[in-house]
């Protein structure tokens, strides 16, 4: 059981955010130093950064060194909030449905807002500090959710799960996978069934990866086998991440997850949403109001091969994400506790509580 | 719009079996010429010929070619009886979810032995004439499932498809994907939607290519978009082929496809299977008595890269074929007439009709 490596860090002269490339697993470990918004943009956008807190993380981190550099550029005062505020926008631009992108970038520009007045040095102090703590605050919301995820399960059960929700895609444990991986530190066998999520391959590539590294029993199938494998009664619960919950429970998550949940409902099993409380976006009435990225039909068509896989120019359809209607979601499980429907109501109640 | 190439034909002088290597699709057009019985199981095993109508003409072709063999070789009566049918099992034996398989090495066999005493050289005759019959009658069938698959179908309709069950899998126009191929002949459009079809992509380099190359508007997708298009409200039906048909219409085709029947329910579109009555076994009561073929996890590892895509020696779970609950389906389409439920009385009547 090997512990992962820290996949998104500081370098060590804070001039820079240093990702492991989640594009080129499970081949090779490469890390890249990100210096320059453009960079920043294009590995969220490449998916070398990838899963909602992770950018959450990443998004945080970035702003910290970008903040450093507009200080080391003499930048002051309006100029300098004007500049880290077009950066912010601008990382936020880079994926249009994860939430966490653009929660981390105004919990940022708020931090630098208090300080408005004092000298670009001690704002971009507070920064680091700021970045840290989302960090931090991530990896206790993710062992959180694992412990209140791990309750629904037993010994010996079989769970399937859809994409990469694991430790690559937050700080550790992860969300959507989380318990699996707490249930390999605490000694208890599960059985999971991931899929390979096409078409980049999340599951067979990350998830797959991270769980044979954790000494979890994982066996991967292609997603259009989940229905076989329900059917032979090898699953007893589903259970994965979310990009954004709708205030009604309507959950967006990877392509092909609202698939999975309707087969677990043919089949009579419970199908489990793990996320963070930053996921939930009670603004947002249901899942017909979250915008859905479609990607380049490329990724369908060549991009994991050397020779094309399709015929040339052939119209594909790449959505990058689908919406999981509340009424098909067992349970949704953050940090904060499980929320069971109605969840207009159980979801208000998690942010009531805080008040 | 260009006609398809044939397939599976007769080398010029007879000692061989000519086919398109599907696997290399659509990046080569490649014909093999096969001469031997191993070339020919290997055929049928790796999949370079595929679609349940093309193994039985190819299996028909095959014995005619090897019973020329042992013709040459001097074998008359009983010799050549007993080695005629050790071939036709082994051929069998290549694929033991395909039921045309059999169907056709028991027809060659019922034709040899209904010449029982001839020489060699004239039983040989007979099973050529047999094989071409074998061929003509798949061509006619097609045509007639194609026009009562269109029967259910209206202009513009969008019509969400799976694996292969178009001309490369028949002798022309095919099952599954037949009406569409009748539709662009007649300049009726529809909007095809091909699942990608993991872990062999036979939608994506087969479907999607001849679709294509008849000027059908077709779009490529994951097999885990399938509940996204159809809930964009882009799918009025689901049409697919079938690999086996229990007595009580459950259905056995490629894995996935009771995944696509239980959207369809979800999304209340009709779910249409379409095959000759030749895939219908009446003598298979329902479909936890078919067989289903588990194949190499590498297909899923790496067989389709020039790197390996998932974790070296992660478990795999391979099945090729999954089973279609009979409540799922809406109608089964034969060249014979269109069954609906209950599928028990209607399958068996297609029978009873002809005697």
């Amino acid at each position: 059981m090997a512990e992962l490596p820290e996949n998104i860090r500081l370098s060590p002269d804070g001039t820079g955010v240093v990702i492991l490339d989640q594009t080129q697993l499970p081949r090779r470990q490469v890390f890249l130093t990100l210096g320059t918004a453009e960079e920043m943009y294009q590995a969220i956008r490449a998916l070398q950064v990838r899963g909602a807190p992770a950018i959450g993380i990443f998004a945080g981190y970035c702003l910290y060194v970008l903040a450093g550099q507009l200080e080391r550029e003499g930048l002051e005062g309006a100029d300098f909030f004007a500049r880290l505020d077009r950066l912010g926008k601008f990382l936020s631009s880079a994926r249009p449905t994860a939430v966490n992108l653009s929660w981390a970038v105004e919990r940022m520009s708020r931090r630098a807002a208090s300080m408005a007045g004092a000298p670009a040095a001690d704002i971009v102090r507070a920064l680091g500090e700021e970045a840290r703590a989302i960090r931090r605050e991530d990896e206790e919301m993710c062992l959180s959710i694992s412990r209140y995820g791990l309750s629904l399960l037993k010994e010996g059960d079989g769970v399937l799960t859809h994409c990469n929700a694991g430790p690559l895609a937050t700080s550790r444990y992860g969300t959507g996978q989380g318990p699996f991986h707490l249930a390999a530190q605490l000694g208890m066998k599960l059985r999971v069934y991931a899929d390979e999520t096409r078409p980049l391959l999340q599951g067979a590539r990350l998830t797959a990866w991270e769980l044979q590294r954790a000494g979890v029993d994982v066996t991967l199938i292609c997603d259009n086998m989940a229905s076989m494998v329900m059917k032979q009664g090898w699953i007893q619960a589903c259970m994965v991440g979310c990009d954004r919950v709708a205030a009604n429970g309507d959950v967006a998550n990877k392509i092909g997850t609202s698939a999975v949940a309707i087969l677990a409902r043919h089949y009579r099993i419970p199908f489990y949403v793990l996320g963070p409380t930053s996921t939930v976006d009670l603004g947002c009435p249901d899942g017909d109001h979250i915008p859905i990225e479609e990607r380049d039909g490329e990724e369908i068509r060549s991009l994991w091969y050397r020779e094309p896989m399709a015929p040339e120019g052939v119209t594909c359809y790449n959505p990058a994400f689908d919406v999981t209607p509340h009424q098909l979601i067992t349970a949704i499980v953050t940090e904060k506790g499980i929320c069971r429907p109605p969840y207009t109501r159980s979801l208000a109640a998690l942010f009531a509580a805080e008040g």
